[in-house]
């Protein structure tokens, strides 16, 4: 990566997200060639970066788009990635994300339980179309990741098991209204074990035979997201083997793979920015206070995640440190127990790894806008989000007050 | 509580916050009754609910404003506190944050760091002002809370130490621009142990009158906030005998005391509505799906919190459930392991104790536009902040797409 940091923070000021989007375009590149000379689409899973001019550099490469929630079909649409490239994801959708759906004809509605089929079948039904179903079967596999990113274990809340599955598509098959196109499994995020996930599509595939032998033909498999991606010093899943045993395990059927990659595509190409506002020592604690929060990035909260810091200054002086923000909470920190170099008023600080999970779970905690997001692309940057202003927050209560 | 929910689901569709006013009235008077025939101010935190018609109604009731950002500041100011009533916490502020809130010329600005001192005087000499300021300081005590809202410990990064605190007061004796004014105390969130308040306060007065025998004279004494909440069957702190105490301690000193209260004052005045989208089983695991989630309200999943649940129906059949949202992340859950009544499309899920940190931290991710919020008062509803459209969420991007 080949940002200059201090430049961008005297052009757009602090904090700030960066993208770079050469590596998106390598990261998506890569994976797309690890399938070549199969039919395959790669369906970027929004929801991890669902910045507008993310989603449009890579309709731009040719890819697709998982969704999780209408707003999220929308954006998808907005930038230009077709509809039959878009597929509708999730365990909670409402009626009318439903009816939006289906009238926009996007390519698959990922229905996740029993009872979401039925209010489908209903919903098309009444505005006489054809939903093409794809189910998302719950392999009940271990996926060895975070529990709060894991989602392929009976215990979790997704998808459905076989039997469930295989009783929702004859239902799909005995009904007008309803056309099973394909097949999902999601085991989690930031996975580094390929094992699991053979061992989950082996399961689905076992599943698409079954039904083949009930005339049940299926055209898609959706073989989820999750692949890991580097944030210390993880050994990731090689993208070639990962294809390899995913195109073996479907030996002899003729479907289309989709993979639903997010974190693998953008989480490293996004740093956040932030400036150092003050040093202070507490008790034997030194803490670096800096004009980032919780609020711009919450995993370290949240799931406790390691991103790799930075202080950008030269100094040689190491020593231990919590990197915290100005948010009131003790849970409003970067890092706890680093060694970073002794730092002064403005040094910038910049905290890897963060395109994924970052912006998108932003939010506006002691009324603090969201920061401006810039694109990096060939050496020139641009700014892809303005940041907030105190009228932005206001803006949909101002017009209340009494 | 006396809110009729379906009407408003009715009305403003789901999910959606609503805030009792009438209990934020009692909860502000029964405390500001507390320290009755004593000079002080109730400063209501604002980073607990900082919706504008939330703090003009206590402003209404003559409160004023305990502020951890600049943009907080303005939301006091815009809906007419006084800025003599406003005072500015926090351990990051920016050189702009401190520049603006000496223009706005107000109360107090609470500093956390001998750092930070440093930099207010630097500005208030470029601005020809004099910052009235105040100390917080970390009278390491143990408040008995959740690690992410416990503040008072020095191992965490808020306030100084005693010894710290006094070496600057002299400063700001010493210096042209630096007015020694208050002294505040802050040690967590969700108290419900007196002792742990006392014993801080004593530290802190002690403190003071140190001050006083080296002739500099405060005016404030912030005791914060952190008075506790019931959200399932904590036994609270009387705020009779919080008020008693804190006035004991002070004994001699002649201080106008300040209370900064968020949760105390519209915790249990807000609930939030949800609908129920489908029930699934899975494994032998009941899910209760409903149409809000984490981004709506993260308290669940960031600090394990509880919150009281009921469905709105009739139904007498409860069995074991975990109640989730739409969010595809296994910690988007609202309860776990809970007994509640089998439900139906489009029951109404009535999530209690939601009225201090909920909507303030709710942020778009998978692209949910943030719910309405409503008022009730006198028994009339009316919006406070109107629903997030996909307009809205998309508006600080949509013209930067290439
Ligand atoms: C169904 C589904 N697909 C794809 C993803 C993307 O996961 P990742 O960013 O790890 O690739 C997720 C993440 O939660 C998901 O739930
Ligand atoms: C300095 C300070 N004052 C007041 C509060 C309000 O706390 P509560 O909502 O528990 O009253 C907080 C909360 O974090 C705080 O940090």
């Amino acid at each position: 990566m080949n940002i200059d940091f201090k430049e961008l923070a005297n052009k757009y000021q602090t904090p700030y997200y960066v993208y770079d989007f050469d590596h998106i375009t390598a990261q998506y590149t890569e994976l797309k060639e690890s399938f070549r000379a199969r039919k395959s689409l790669i369906a970027y899973a929004v929801k991890a970066n669902s910045n507008l001019s993310v989603i449009k550099h890579l309709a731009t490469l040719g890819a697709g788009a998982d969704c999780v929630s209408i707003g999220e079909v929308k954006r998808a649409l907005k930038v230009g990635i077709p509809s039959y490239k878009i597929i509708f994801s999730g365990v909670g959708k409402s009626d009318d994300e439903i009816r939006e759906a289906l009238k926009l004809d996007i390519l698959l509605i990922n229905v996740e339980s029993a009872e979401e089929l039925n209010r489908v079948e209903l919903i098309a039904k009444e505005l006489n179309k054809i939903a093409r179903i794809s189910i998302r079967v719950n392999p009940n596999i271990d996926p060895k990741t975070h529990p709060y990113i894991s989602t392929g274990l009976h215990e979790n809340k997704f998808g459905v098991d076989i039997d469930t599955a295989k009783r929702m598509y004859i239902q799909c098959k005995n009904s007008e209204f309803l056309e099973p196109t394909g097949i999902h499994c999601h085991i989690g995020s930031q996975l580094t074990q390929l094992q699991p996930i053979k061992d989950a599509i082996k399961i689905v595939a076992d599943l698409v035979r079954n039904l083949k032998a009930i005339k049940i033909e299926l055209s898609f498999m959706d073989v989820g997201g999750g692949l890991g991606i580097v944030y210390k010093d993880e050994t990731l899943i090689n993208t070639y083997e990962y294809a390899q045993s995913i195109l073996d395990t479907m030996f002899g059927l003729d479907l289309t793979v989709i993979c639903e990659p997010g974190r693998f595509i953008v989480g490293n190409s996004g740093v956040f920015v932030t400036k150092v506002l003050y040093e202070k020592v507490n008790g034997n604690k030194r803490f670096v206070i800096v004009d980032g929060a919780m609020n711009d990035l919450i995993r370290p909260a949240l799931y406790n995640a390691y991103h790799r810091i930075e202080v950008l200054n030269d100094n040689k002086e190491f020593s231990d440190c919590n990197i915290v923000g100005p948010v009131c909470e003790s849970g409003d920190f970067f890092a706890k127990n680093i060694e970073l170099p002794k730092t002064t008023h403005n040094d910038l600080v910049a905290i890897y790894s963060a395109g994924a999970y970052g912006f998108t779970m932003a939010s506006n905690y002691n009324t603090r806008g969201r920061v401006a997001e810039i694109a990096v692309e060939n050496g020139i940057d641009r700014l892809i989000r303005r940041r907030e202003t105190f009228e932005d927050l206001i803006a949909l209560e101002e017009e209340f007050i009494k």
